[in-house]
């Protein structure tokens, strides 16, 4: 019968115990950062990957590469619009405007899967995973501080190298609007040497012509105005005490240019980048949104937020070995011996710690001992015919080869198995 | 501006600390699950959320409800129907032919959500989460007792009571013959008694109408004959000793009526009940599926499965309280001081088994004493401006009131801390 196969963009995650591919990477990257968030007492939130296409629309913006061309949405059988979410903090506002939560703070993380429809590309899949931090309720000020401390943890924890947070200010809404204008004024001129999309961000959102990858409009930016001629000294302020306190932990810079891919911030925004990933070196990103919980029908809730792109980020990690230990459980009969299952699973409850890893297939010894030393054991536990009868069981150790292996009764096999 | 709302079925889960709620009880049971998973030596295999449509047609089955009516299916831009997998075994199955992986053993886990499309009721939403287990390219024998360790395992490690796990065998594939043409023999005169959907059943796969929640069929059911007549000896042993051996840690039952819901299970079959559940009283189901691997295009692969459904697991469970350490962080000061905060992001490098909470808003002292009792904090940490001036801090302890608050140098605070 022919194979039906997985959809294009849609990766298989497979941890065969492989640490240098990316399933392991990824599963080990998000335990480690759930711990990191959790020590920080952020709750998490989960909200559904479906949601009503227009939420994504009217939060994450038309001039958004996002909505654009990324999204994926389909029409459902009672034709509505529905999409599969491709970012996290859309549906946390909705949620907590739907759960009438938008009065009070909070302090929340998530982490899963987000699609886009894009055209898959290297490194770039239409399933991919972002965990993301949101800080709602409180103005600016101490939460800039807990975003950046979570990102300096993040980099220090993972042991990053070579890595760099760019902090900047979009300004308030007053400078915002002044240093918009200036920005429209200059490029006016120019506006035939844009291209389609480039004119299309300056109708909608003049600020994201900054974030162009056009080399003509790269070219006519270098005389553009400044944002930093445009804030007044309590952003320039915010920014220089951030760079002072967090200096000497993490490389942190100041980049009046940074302006994030999308519509929805305002305010202080952010970026971890690394030198180790090449051309699209960010890997983490994020900044205040004020804004957005009004617009999506709430309150007034001044939020910042960040997310962190796994895929991306997995590609600057090692995975360190947990601290597992595991013992390889190997019967040798020739028939089904349910008895000799029944020790494995006694042993089970006396050491909650060790991972017990039966030799289910049939096979001779010698192959089961080499499948027990890849699977990193360090001892295996042996049960023939022989040992079924007399109610014992041989100890090997593996990792110690000073270590004699020894015939024990199942009682000693016990007090063994609990003192590892 | 109006609210979007989520879409029907669709739940958001946060967990705001109230262990009495889904929320908390999903997210403790998933890690709990998660390593008693990885005791076992498991590997973690993710498949995508988004499958061919086909795939779950052909391995699920006709016959089944999930293909019937519940699957959440919606053609893509280019026509091509798409299916969000209503199950994991498919699309693992799918992986492993696709990596060419199906002339070896594996034995996995996978955790994540699974939707259904049929009008969402009380405690069935159209996002549902389900663990799974699978255990590949063994013929039936030791991962028989493999599955029931695993089953057994999680019921004590949750101390669930009033559990029963019911097992049963449905034949060799000549067994499985004689015992449905014998069926069918007998229901042939009733035929007109028994409603459309148990016709469909006896025409696409009669076993499946021994599942029937139709009280006329089960009244004609009373009469027919008994898979226990049909099973060969090996099979009937493989029960006797699965009960025997695992009777004294959990109930173990035959029951000769156990069919489960999926054509594509042969031989072994399983099922956890719980009294404490209602009519609808399993959480927890599985058996082998030895032919599903060919089916969708593989090699002969003997595989036995199980998953469980968390949203009714969580009914079984309370929640117990992790051992962490909460500290509460608190700065009163007129101003933003990210000095203050530097002394926190510095604590937090010093014991990362610590949670600290750092109150991120304005309000007053007493406000926010009461929110760190609220949070369960064991100390709090409090950095006022003489304290600031002075380079000192307050240590007030919330869980013991016959210790006494005292103020300590930033080092004796790091001393402190690290202690704790």
């Amino acid at each position: 019968m022919d194979k039906i196969k997985s959809l294009t963009g849609m990766l298989d995650l497979y941890d065969d115990g492989d640490n240098s591919l990316l399933p392991a990477k990824l599963f080990y990257l998000e335990e480690k950062i759930k711990h990191i968030f959790k020590s920080y007492k952020l709750n998490e939130i989960r909200t559904p990957v479906l949601e009503d296409a227009n939420l994504f629309i009217r939060s994450v913006g038309g001039a958004s590469d996002i909505v654009n061309k990324e999204i994926y949405s389909f029409n459902d059988r009672n034709d509505k619009g529905i999409a599969l979410r491709p970012e996290g903090t859309a549906s946390v506002i909705r949620s907590i405007v739907e759960k009438k939560l938008d009065q009070s703070n909070h302090k929340l993380w998530y982490l899963g899967p987000m699609w886009r429809y894009e055209r898959p590309q290297k490194g770039r899949y239409r399933q991919f995973n972002q965990a993301g931090v949101e800080i709602l309720g409180i103005p600016e000020g101490m939460p800039e501080f807990e975003m950046i401390s979570i990102v300096c943890s993040i980099i220090t924890e993972f042991n990053l190298e070579n890595c760099t947070i760019k902090i900047n200010h979009l300004g308030n809404q007053k400078s915002k609007e002044s240093f918009c204008n200036a920005l429209i004024d200059f490029l006016e001129p120019h506006k035939k040497l844009l291209d389609e999309k480039d004119n299309q961000r300056l109708e909608k959102n003049p600020l994201r012509v900054l974030d162009s990858k056009n080399t003509n409009t790269q070219e006519i930016l270098k005389n553009a105005p400044s944002m930093k001629e445009f804030l007044d000294s309590s952003s320039v302020n915010l920014l220089n005490s951030i760079k002072n306190e967090f200096s000497d932990i993490c490389d942190i810079e100041i980049d009046y240019t940074l302006v994030r891919g999308l519509d929805y911030y305002s305010g202080f925004v952010f970026e971890a980048v690394s030198s180790n990933l090449g051309a699209q070196d960010s890997f983490l990103g994020g900044g205040r949104y004020d804004q957005l919980c009004a617009k999506l029908g709430g309150k007034n809730l001044p939020s910042i937020g960040m997310a962190i792109g796994l895929e991306r980020f997995a590609e600057l990690i090692e995975v360190n070995n947990l601290p597992e230990k595991v013992v390889s459980f190997i019967v040798v009969t020739g028939n089904l011996e349910p008895k000799a299952y029944k020790i494995a699973h006694q042993l089970r409850s006396l050491n909650k710690d060790i991972v017990l890893d039966i030799h289910l297939s049939e096979g001779s010894l010698k192959a089961k001992l080499r499948k027990a030393n890849k699977n990193n054991s360090h001892y295996a536990i042996i049960i023939g015919e022989e040992e079924l009868k007399a109610n014992t069981a041989i100890i090997k150790p593996l990792k110690n080869e000073l270590e004699e292996q020894k015939t024990v009764s199942i009682d000693d096999l016990h007090s063994f198995f609990k003192s590892l």
